[in-house]
């Protein structure tokens, strides 16, 4: 089930071998093609990987290793070129497998589009579940320049698959007008500017519910993630955000997957993007699979 | 045949195409000849405006649209290369212009000396008025090896010009000795390391009168904008200068003019300081104009 | 009240203003979405037109000047982002708009597949013309991983559409096994790795015929061009890139059109692609329009 | 005393001429050949002296001029590529020369390892003292891939040699859990993720003791120093670090030679770290010799 | 006999999934840790791996497809940081169960030095056999600054081991007086600064015999391969080096394994050099092996 | 003699310690301010000066050491910030004084406005001499955009000076139509775009004559130069200006000293712009200097 070496890559430090056997499966996708100003997010997932080379294997913030997680990096599902319809059809399939054989699915994009798809794998598992959406941006758009395939459009297609009230947004600092009243308007639950203090209040709401979690790299500022399509000034620190992972690892939700989202790391020739997002996936590897 | 500027190139997002009904202007001021460490602050406002074309239209800070602010985007004033009195004298000669026609005008650097002639500018038309001043440095030497026409000393020509007790400057945090010992014994008001707290405390005091306010992108430490000429450690963030923007929209000031200064694209290949650049005067033109 | 549009931003240096009375219109097709490997194209012409501004607007190989040909620059296509089929549509409307008119069409890419569209409008206004195409790569392809729309397929295409015996290939040095049998079989005339030595001997034999030049920037060594998607090493220099350009101004075909392609600026940090770009669009300019 | 010209380099702004007369000597430890992940921290030293000269030589912080302080500047040790063992003692032996000579030895790295030697000397010179470590890393590992020589290893190293419970290191956030376990069961102080707070506390207990400080510019979020070796998300800004040298620069305690390590010029084109870095040696400069 | 996954990174294109039926096995040796002026290399064959994804199958050159060759990508070998000695005992010891198992080795470096180790596990297999050496650097040197084990030092101790007549080195344009000469008086072959005519003259010479290769990347101009540590002006371009390949392909010596050294991506945001490198690599394996 | 070391950096590879003494006297004019497109070459002394520190003291071109000359690096001179007639009289100042000296003047720009006052210093010398000039534009311009001093003028002013046949120029791609006619008609010497080839044919012509060789490194192409204000495609390579030095050296005029400007490093990350300047300039002290 690791797909074909020669396009997946190296693979996340400490991954075991053994597909199988493994609690959770990460895998990339490395789709950057409707993206609107800044594409290279197809990059992403390759040097994520790399850049957990450099990372201990043991966190001090949850006091505990990743030999203690049965995880299996399967590399990245090799989506078609400027095909978006087929590329997200791809995605669905293989989360659903994944589903299926009752694997914790961590995502890599990629552009945020490619969450799509897996909520619509999520809703077929689960009648009610959940969503934390952690972004700069609302992404709440119905189309972008008329195109209803884009990386402005998931949150807004999750609102009609399981319903606005159920949606949950942090960090937002950028949108449309349009989007921002939706929000208003829609009975979904958003959280402008900060993380870790409305994350705070909305988590004991959520106890005991199944949840999905779709981090957008670029709710960090710019200075913490230069390395991402759309950069947005006056945005939280990478501080801000190991604590909203942290929240999520001790509150009573039950996680049933998550993505971390964006990552252009051409943008950043001192790679401190890739970096960082390594360090926050081995945090979530720590602390969401097996809660 | 000329296709919609917004996609085509170099102009502000949303810029109007008319000048004549035009509220505010905006213009740059490619001049970076008296720089002593880094130049290539020139090239900020070309960048800037392709930036631009990142950002949203709409702001969820200031529930507004750019569409409600009437501003044309007059392009670069052509100054002559190397050669600082022609130049500033042309920058005076062009706001003045502006100031005639009682529109807005919003300048970016360029080097901070360009201030210096809107101030003069400026004074022609209004008996008095204060200035904000926004900076990592106090600008208020009186030459720069033997100079005085430096970006060092801008501030201190206003105080010349206007009165030290009308100049108000925040985030300073380094200059000589003695422009320290100058803030402290003209009667100026200096307020170093911090913009947003003073700014809370200053804004009242000058309620209903005329200001200027001029902000040197270095007042951002160097995570948030390393492409600048004199980069200095210890700053504050993007979210603390949009606070700051904010606090002035929200104030009772009477806003006369505006500047943004400093921005050296060449030394930030992720491209952050435009792209928060932009950020900024899209804040200022939709909270300072017509407030 | 606009500054020269030359000093104030993103046009080609020395575009006149008016549209009606061109000779030439030089454009830009900001489209990357088919891109296999490394994406940003779409900035190309931007970067481009900016990088103009370096440039002489006199030339001592051709002892011309910009002056003495009547182009305007359109600005680009607005292109909807991941939409290959409607990006093509457009761009044919568009050229067929030029041909209709009259113009000389002068395109700037983004990926090669915007080549097709344009073969396409001049099919329908010239029963019978050939193609002169400068690239490393032989673009033969029938489809890339399944899509017909990709930027390694428009020279298939046009040997469809045009016949394959009026197809000739400049400094090709990478493709399939079955692109290079097609060129074999096919009747269509390729040049591997050389670019002016075949020039000399092919240009003779299209004397007095309508031909359509297509120069990827890629034929050039990394060394030469680093800011492309596709960098293949082994390539000719700048200097041989110019020796083709003054040939073919020199000969004795008609030329009805050109385009540039492939300028992807963000792997050049030293803007030397760019720069190298539009030097050869200022020659082309002076040698290939009403000559 | 100065090491020869050609190796060593330019010089830190405003050093004195003369080594005799000197209170304080700084000096540079171009080492990185036990580093793990990216190396280039050799060339630190070099590009700190150089950022040096964009530098004001007067501090608002401490309102104290350079000129105040007679340092010298002796440039690089010139240390032997490759050979840890050899080089260690190299520094080992010029430290003590400037300890014997009464000087107050300012090191610039390289990797941390360069500090084992400077604590050796120290200890040769000082029965009984402390070292504060700022650090993002315990550096607390008995050997790396079974290297006891490695850039992992200085603080465990330390413990050794002058007592664990002679042993604070502040800030850090990354390590193996066997360097979390021995900091829990050796006696010394470990302060995990923050700097300024913990030292509040701290500093007072150490007053009148003989203190040495070694700081990892590491400490810092790859936001503030995103060039350095092993960058780690999560960390302080540079404020936090600037307030951390004034609390120590006000306390009571002895401060007998401080270090500043892992400045690698080459991740950061944008030169903030080398920047950084010349802005901490400043206010260490007047915050720390004579004091 | 893949090394482990979290150190080998991802695998060259088209690698067979099978060490035991290859015929050639690729491997890195990431090693930089004797590099007197810009370390980096220890990441080259990770990079030349992930570049090679976009390169081609198929060559034009040879008229092959990588699929004609069966080899095996090994990954990197896990070398001791900072531990020369112990490293190449590493390498010595990997390239000899190769050889016993009957492959060929091509290794990836890492700096030059990792090429004594071959030529160490060579000499045991073969009585007889010659080295063709292209490098911009004679590497005669004894020691290096009084250490014996230095990337200035492999052809040296190569004369040493197996007679400085079986030593052919070519496009030398650097290295020290002693070295130069002791090319002369050795009775080694030395060819400076062209590669391709000089071995037009030489491998006629060769021919039959066991003729191991070793390239350093820096022998090009550093037009063409700016990653590399001891970049050196007036060097030869790509076309020329490939020209070199192919004549040893095409030449009458039985090839016993070769190299590519000095790739230190870091230098190169534009990713020429590793982009050549991979391009290198796959002429050398359609041409080499089983020749 | 030698400059403050705050301001004058690091020293070139092998210079003496004695200005008294030395034959030659290498100092840098580290000033941009004239610089119409990119400025930045205020850095290229200093970073000439570093690279140099990776170059071999020994010449395979000319089997000379660097031990052999004897020259002093006479670090930077202080010039005042964006005042080019103050600027450009401290240089004629400097010049003269080393002339009287009867040293050999070898200056590192900066902008080649910087040749000038060293043209009007040798003209108060000799009576009679001749220009060599190597590069890719013309710098024939009365003016710039009004301004008489002005990096475009600098050969102008020299055919004034000593008489525009004595003026020859090679390697000249660039330039306005006024030049070109001017070059024609003035009598001077202008060679475009080769340099060794015209040079052997007017070396002869020369002998016995004083002559003063002013190099721009943008007469190389972008390719092998990327660090410069005004890249100019279509240029020689590193081998070609190596070979023209060498022509030079073996060549029967007396030089009287040499300049080598326009390195502006900000714009090749990867350094081989000043790693090829210092070689250019070994290969200038080992055979121009006491030839």
């Amino acid at each position: 089930m690791r797909f074909d070496e020669a396009y997946s890559g190296n693979v996340f430090i400490l991954s075991k071998q053994d597909y199988e056997t493994a609690d959770a499966v990460l895998y990339g996708m490395p789709m950057d093609w409707t993206v609107s100003f800044r594409p290279g997010s197809r990059f992403g997932p390759a040097r994520i990987r790399e850049a957990s080379l450099g990372l201990e294997e043991y966190s001090p913030y949850a006091d505990k290793h990743l030999e203690e997680v049965n995880y299996f990096d399967a590399g990245d599902i090799p989506l078609p070129f400027g095909n978006p319809q087929r590329s997200l059809d791809l995605i669905e399939e293989y989360v659903t497998t994944l589903l299926d054989a009752g694997k914790f699915p961590l995502g890599m994009g990629g552009e945020h589009l490619v969450s799509w798809p897996i909520f619509k794998a999520l809703k077929n598992k689960y009648d009610d579940f959940a969503i934390i959406h952690i972004d700069a941006h609302a992404d709440l758009r119905e189309q972008y320049e008329g195109e209803p395939l884009s990386h402005s459009t998931p949150i807004r297609k999750a609102c009609g698959l399981i319903g606005a009230e159920n949606v949950y947004s942090f960090g937002i600092r950028s949108g449309m007008r349009e989007e921002f009243q939706f929000a208003r308007e829609s009975g979904m639950h958003m959280h402008k500017f900060d993380v870790a203090e409305p994350l705070k209040k909305v988590l004991p709401t959520l106890a005991g519910r199944n949840v999905y979690v779709t981090i957008d790299i670029d709710v960090l500022d710019p200075a913490h993630a230069p390395g991402t399509g759309t950069a947005e000034a006056g945005g939280i620190t990478s501080k801000e955000l190991l604590e909203a992972i942290h929240l999520i690892s001790e509150s009573d939700i039950n996680i049933i997957g998550a993505d971390l989202v964006e990552v252009a790391p051409i943008y950043d020739p001192s790679e401190q993007t890739p970096i960082a997002a390594g360090k926050f996936l081995r945090e979530i590897l720590l602390g969401w699979v097996n809660k």
